[in-house]
């Protein structure tokens, strides 16, 4: 059983016919085709407010074309510590955003906290030349450490934004599990709490390649694309982007896929603990970080287990990942048929 | 039939075949799968010599990360005024090259010619501060007007490239089809006429989405790489790419496709010809550009044929495209069934 | 003499005082001085209107600061081929532009015609992804060749950029020639004309260090500001730019040195005709182009004249630059005291 | 007294009397002029090594473009939390590092320890796609908050520097400062000890604007010139820059004004100390940060003098900063005239 990371799943079947179908006929490129003329729609549907949506083919690539229309070259996105932009993006922030600057800040289990925030936007925001002033904060849901944020919480960080002019901005390569976790609506942890831009997953949970940057400023389409050729990212055959986002949203296929991979983390869990291992946060989403001793580790990679030890929490930390198809009841089993 | 262009050809059936047998099992991401790992020595074994891969998604991003290890932020490359990263490829050349520029020159049907070439980086390399030394060379085979370029032709202007100390750089998104049109061997006109850096097209002929810079200078692999992940083109399914490209390499089956699109080429040339349509240039991959009558291209268009106009050849210019699944017959066929 | 640039001449008197003036005292750093809070009322009054001012150091960073307010990363900016911002200040212009692009067009005596940019602009802007569209278009005054657009010309040029909606931009490193030949008030031949943002020069035309952008548009001015910190160019002891610039001002210092100027190439170039040379284009400021054989150019030489070959004129062309010190009287001898 | 900053103090006599001495006659530009041609030669003596030398107008320019050739667009440059080039440069930093990130760590009194530096390299340094490499090291010297590096400490993170295989680089707008106080060789804190680069700051002790870009690798020189002109820096009027650092050097004024500074700054703090104020370090070059209560800084502030409140420090912080023209009778009578 592979746990190392949700992107070592395959293709799942829906997405995979709909990426075969479109391989019947010609389309028009760069999005002037059917599939991709249907998205804005059905995104607006989906979060119950009009939206624009640019597809790209990588998370990296939607968080980074995603935030540079909410800063200048001379801003700054506050950010975690831990957040994903920062720590695993390269320079890619400073690229796609002309120089702008990432500002990163502390808070439990890789949140932030919106009284924390009020307190560094009050600090930091000098309207003078000199200094690199915050004008967007970043949150990532569900979050590096596998947590997620809560709707209050959301709403409270869109507050503070709010209060001091900043956008807020949301990496969603997670979003789903989130979604699944929260059991909330899609609008009421973004534009209902204040997110002006979301990068909104479907890579690691069914697609082959595909997230979907989505405005829900539409102001900001034009830079956006602009940004996106630029980039490279402006697909020729986009149709097969678009292909993948529409099977991923029909019958709610992200929803599913998001609660089998949340509901296989919870069973890791349970089966994890029953041999020893503890977790390091409440798990929520898809992702488990446990802390457990060397020969734990060592037997469970002895029988299979793929995971990754994950210094950033502690040596004795390891990550667990699991995905639209991982085997629930073989995790189940795990305790029984370990060797 | 669609020749508006060869992007709006569907995904050919080896290809799509290896994306799905990509999606029975679980394999690690960003380049550390199986797959991944035999790129190299696939075309290596093509080029019959060792190079590097990068595979990226589009043919922008392979031009424009291919690119930017040939040039520093201070330096110029010297292309046709009509090469595509020139005209069609927003701003993307700077990005990636931190700000390098382009510098267009003229030549017969978008080829630049190895005299001119000689005598302007003869007058522009000053060595000095104030202006842009031409460091890179970028060339197109096929060119953006349907011509190829010869064997000789290549060699003469890597001979002057070699002279002048300047890199030299192959946008190849119709490389199959100059091959095809050549029968020659791809070493002939890559690295053994002295091109460095190679983006090699595959997805406008038969693949869903990928291309792959070959390095034919192994030193290049490291800036290429942290470029990629840097513009957010790094695939955590990288599998996926890789999988394209070997099904595209196998059994020639780029070479195939493109003898197909060339051929098909070359029946509605005649085709064009017998109802009184002229080309532009002598015809040698995949790409006519005829010039004809309102008349003639009104009746076409009626016909169901789609077509573009292509004002930078003249006001009775238009683009033709064939792909990998062109209709030969019905093309050959055409004087007799149009309307 | 030298006349191989107006760069070789010293820091004038009145400017040299005003330096040492501004040794006396203690004064608040950036910009919070007396003298430079003068700046935009100085300016505001020798145009006629209201304007905001950042001085820099140097013409290049007076260019490429001034311009890039104007333009988008994606955007271009149209010139002549000839442009100094084209041919002499590196990749500075896609530097402070985040990657915006410069569009080289034709023109005789290196000026731009407006009915040819009216046909450039009418055939490249598409509003679409894949191209450069236009944003800005930018003019040197006086020109690279030493002539000078009247003010009809430039009117001319305000009319087709207001068609097109694309800014105007003026290279005025020789702005005080171009004034003093055309004998005009600075206001007819920039914001009368449809001029959004002026690099004026100075150090040329003696100052020490000093080039005022000045912005016609006041919105401009948070954005040049900033983007003048981020390159460095905000001088800890910036009343030492306002100093030489408000003596610059005064009792119409900068016109007086231009008229220096001008009448010394005037009268060089009848002393140079007088000896057998030829001007390449009617000059108008304080530059000369000339043509003439070998022999006498190593005769001028001989005679302790510097200039410099011209190669972009032809390979008998050489230009000679004077100053605001030139000693006419002894250009006026120049053909009886030639040895 | 103007204690605000050292950037508040006019140009020294020394320097003026340079300047002005340039002004008698013509000179060729951009540095072939023969104060120019001195610089490495000067500085050579002075370090006891062969450095090539760059000079620009302002200390910013110099970290910015000094450090530019030490850091690749995808690499990190580790410095404290509180260093000026990640506090008050703006973004510069990743504008001329085309995109390499300052990586902030922590420290007493704005200083970075060798061992926290191994640990943080030891930790950070990947060799990975996805992460920012520290690629580079840069220290403050004298410090953001006054102190001073000893000789046997910079040598300590030279050796961590060369463990890791990161450059190391010098902010010295107070390096001057730093020397008096420690009584050094200027080779003992900079080459000697592992520093690549130094930006060796004139402007804040007596020069009108020009700080040297001090290379000790010959081999950065391209680099650091061609970025210094894509930035704008490169002054026509070079030889004005040279004077004043030829000035500077001459007969140890940079020494002699740096001792002035630091004893006014000693007697200053001395004086600040009798009246109620108490050191938050142990100052040791031109600048005092003190805490005192609130009606001490009013009475100061009504007595006429000028400072700061630094609240990075604290809410009843304040910095004071002396110059090479402070008066030291006065600050030493301070207590006595206070009303």
């Amino acid at each position: 059983m592979n746990f190392s990371s949700d992107n070592v799943s395959p293709i799942c079947p829906e997405i995979l016919n709909a990426i075969a179908a479109e391989s019947e006929s010609a389309a028009l490129p760069y999005g002037a085709d059917d599939q991709s003329r249907q998205l804005d729609a059905a995104f607006s549907r989906l979060f119950g407010t009009d939206v624009s949506v640019v597809p790209v083919a990588t998370g990296t690539a939607a968080n980074l074309i995603g935030l540079s229309g909410l800063v200048s070259p001379f801003g700054g996105i506050v950010c975690h510590h831990h957040a994903h932009i920062n720590m695993t993006e390269s320079t890619g922030v400073a690229f796609y955003g002309n120089g702008a600057k990432l500002l990163g800040i502390d808070g439990p289990s890789a949140k932030i906290e919106a009284e924390t925030l009020d307190r560094y936007l009050s600090t930091h925001i000098s309207n003078g030349m000199h200094s690199v002033d915050p004008e967007c904060v970043a949150i990532t849901q569900s979050t590096e450490f596998g947590t997620v944020y809560d709707v209050s919480e959301i709403q409270a960080i869109g507050k503070v934004c709010q209060k001091h002019q900043t956008r807020l901005f949301m990496d969603g390569a997670r979003f789903a599990n989130a979604v699944a976790a929260l059991d909330c609506h899609p609008a009421d942890i973004t534009w209902k709490a204040g997110v002006d831009v979301l990068s909104f997953g479907a890579t690691k949970n069914g697609a082959l390649a595909v997230d979907a940057i989505v405005l829900f400023d539409p102001a900001l389409r034009r830079h956006t694309e602009k940004n996106r050729k630029r980039g490279g990212h402006l697909f020729s055959k986009h149709r097969y982007l678009a292909a993948q986002l529409l099977a991923y949203l029909e019958d709610d296929l992200w929803l599913r896929n998001a609660r089998h991979a949340n509901e296989a983390a919870k069973e890791l869990q349970k089966s994890l603990e029953q041999i020893g291992a503890t977790a390091a946060f409440p798990p929520q989403g898809n992702e488990l970080f446990m802390h457990m001793n060397d020969d734990l580790a060592k037997r469970l990679g002895d029988n299979g287990l793929a995971f990754r030890p994950w210094g950033s929490i502690g040596p004795d930390a390891y990550r667990f990942v699991c995905a639209w198809n991982s085997p629930i009841e073989a995790i189940r089993d795990l305790p029984h048929t370990l060797a």
